[in-house]
């Protein structure tokens, strides 16, 4: 049987990843200042738009990424789950600043955090097949 | 005294509608290839604009059935958590893959899927308020 | 050890946050027949924009909430976590019902949603900092 409370650095590793994403949703705030795009307009300057899909797409890895770090770190290995969780956080760091930059530069952080993602879920997906199995 | 390990299937049932989730990205990224609709770019083709919705419109769906299937899990019934997670998935493709024929083609999946989100959302609050107040 | 069929609270606050996100969501549905905006833009009318960016921020909103409430309520205090997620719920609800009327009604629901956020995270950061440092 399993007590939740170990799950100490994974539950450190969720917070670091929402921690983040809330520097770049304030990053799409000073975005929409500084391009001058008004709510509720999402579109309007290139530069303001780079800002808001980096958002937007770390958004979408998020509701992959966090539920199955957990799945991964309860049913399959917890420290495996945090290493792996450490290098989705360096990926999307890397993808968001080399998009500031220009839209070319986002494949390196990209393929990192997309990896891993792939990586959790077919690890997650293995993991309880055997066990549900019995393999 | 529950443990968290118990629920395997609920588990099985997260990663594979994120599986599909993962699909649908991947989805975008070759319709924006398709249709020439470079990033950050969300608009201009409208064959491309309905993959980005099916993709847009399931992670409006996932953030609430993912927390409302484990909800329901733990504090309601597990089994019936896991078919209505099925039910879920099924429906979602069909949503999915009809919206990518034509935008009419949307309702049936969307239908099924919205109303197991309101199933496990209301049946989770008469579950938990039942037990709160001993009724 | 804990006891995961504890947190019934913790329960009810996500599944109350969710049912909210629920109703915002059928309200886009509503604003798209009243203003005319078919599927699948997401631009046309600026009524519709503000309607459809109430639910996207609630979106970006909850991917940052559900697991920042779990995660304070397990690893730091279920109290605390409770009547937080309870303020942030009315801060969304004031947040929309702002927003609806005008953008620039949106502001003090922004600030007590977002301020509640802030302190779960920083909240789950100490706890879990202090903890696995034996502080």
């Amino acid at each position: 049987m399993i007590d939740i409370k170990q799950f100490q650095v994974t539950g450190l590793i969720t917070i670091l990843s929402l921690v983040l994403f809330y520097i770049l949703t304030i990053n799409v705030g000073i975005a929409r200042a500084k391009y001058k795009v008004p709510v509720p307009q999402i579109t309007g300057d290139e530069n303001f738009e780079r800002v808001f899909r980096v958002q937007q797409n770390t958004l979408e890895q998020l509701i992959m990424f966090i539920p199955a770090l957990w799945i991964f770190s309860i049913f399959v290995n917890a420290i495996a789950a945090n290493i792996l969780g450490g290098i989705w956080i360096i990926g999307r760091i890397l993808y968001a600043w080399g998009y500031y930059i220009e839209a070319s530069k986002r494949f390196l952080g990209f393929a990192i955090s997309s990896t891993i993602a792939l990586v959790l879920l077919l690890g997650s997906l293995i993991g309880i097949g055997k066990s549900l199995f019995n393999l």
